[in-house]
C-alpha cells in the first residue's frame, strides 16, 4: 500500500514535534519550569474559545483564530523563541522567522502549506480582525501566568509595568474589554509588590 | 472597574495551567523525554487540520473535532493520565474522569460549563462522526511517536503488535484510511526490529 500524499503530511507532524522542545521565557502557574511553546500554543488556543466574546469585532472567525494561534510559533522551531522585551534578539526576527516559514510550510502537500503560509502571514500583519483578537490572546497569556506565579519572568528581566504597556498597547486593536482586564492586572501586580511602576 | 464573568473565566484558564504538568507515556521524537498532555493535545489538534479529508464521514465539523482533541484530556488534571495498555489503571478510570470533569468545568460560567462538558461527554461516547474521527487521531499520535522514536515506550512496558491492534481498532470507525496506514507502521516496525508480533 501506498500513501504518498498521507506521507508527506506525516513527515511535517513528524518535524513539528520539535516545537515541545522550544523554551519560553514564561514560567507556569506554579512557577515550578518555563513552559514549552507547544504547551503555550494549546493554552491560548483553549483561552480564544472561551473569550472569543471580547473580541471587538463581534462577527470573529473562530476556526480562523483558533488555527492562527496553533501554528503561530512553528517558526521557532528554526528561529527560536524570541522574548519580546529583547530588543537586540528581535532585529533579525522577521528575516529569521521567514526563513523558517519557508522551510517548514513546504513539507507540506502545496494546498495545505499555501494555507498554512497564508495563515501564518496574516496573522504576523495583524490587519484582520481574527488576527487582532488572536495576538491579543497570545500577548495576554504571559501576563496572566507572569501574575499568577508572582512575576517570575518579571523579576528576572527586570521588567516594568511600562514597558509592558509600550509593548503590549496593540491588544486594544483585537479586544478592549481584554486590554481594559489587563490594565486593571498589571495594577493589582505592582499593588502586589510583583512588578515595579 | 469589575469584570465578574472575565474573572471566573481566568480562574478555569489558570486552573488548566495544571495540564502543563500531567506526563504521558509517550516519548517524543527525539526520545529525549516524554511529552506531557498539554503538547499532546496541542499536536493531535493540528493532525486534526491536516488529516480531516481522510475522516470516514466527509461532512465532519472540523471546529467541533479540534475544541474536542483541545479539552478532552483535561480531566487528567485530577484523574491523571491512565496508559492505555495498563488494564488494572483502567478499572475505575471512568468514575475519576467523570469527577473530574464535574469539578473542572463548573469553574466555568453556566453557558460554558454545559458546551465543555457535552463536548467532553460526546468525546467519551464515541458516536458521533467528530468523535469517532477525533479518537482515531489521538490514538494514532502516540503510534506515529513511537515508530519514530524507535519505540520506546513499546520496549519500556512490552507492548507487541497484536495488543496495539485489539486495543486501537477503533481508529477504523474513524478513519478506514488513517487505520490502513497504521496497520502499515505497525508492519514497518516489526521489519525494523522495533515492536513484537
Amino acid at each position: 500500500m501506498d500513501f504518498p500524499r498521507l506521507s508527506q503530511q506525516m513527515d511535517f507532524i513528524a518535524e513539528i514535534d520539535k516545537l515541545k522542545q522550544v523554551v519560553r521565557e514564561s514560567w507556569l502557574v506554579d512557577a515550578s519550569r518555563k513552559e514549552t511553546d507547544a504547551e503555550h500554543s494549546w493554552h491560548i488556543t483553549i483561552m480564544a474559545i472561551l473569550l472569543s466574546e471580547y473580541a471587538n469585532q463581534a462577527t470573529v472567525d473562530i476556526l480562523k483564530v483558533m488555527k492562527m494561534l496553533l501554528i503561530h510559533d512553528l517558526v521557532e522551531i528554526d528561529a527560536g523563541d524570541t522574548f519580546i522585551y529583547d530588543k537586540e534578539h528581535a532585529k533579525d526576527q522577521n528575516n529569521r522567522e521567514t526563513k523558517a516559514a519557508d522551510r517548514l510550510f513546504k513539507l507540506l502537500p502545496e494546498d495545505q502549506q499555501k494555507e498554512f503560509l497564508s495563515m501564518w502571514e496574516e496573522y504576523e500583519a495583524m490587519k484582520t480582525p481574527e488576527a487582532k483578537f488572536a495576538r491579543t490572546i497570545d500577548s495576554l497569556q504571559p501576563l496572566l501566568l507572569a501574575y499568577l506565579n508572582g512575576g517570575c519572568s518579571w523579576r528576572i528581566h527586570k521588567i516594568i509595568k511600562s514597558q509592558i504597556i509600550t509593548t503590549k498597547k496593540h491588544m486594544n486593536r483585537g479586544s478592549t474589554i481584554l486590554w481594559n482586564y489587563t490594565l486593571n492586572l498589571l495594577d493589582d501586580a505592582v499593588k502586589k509588590g510583583i512588578l515595579k511602576e
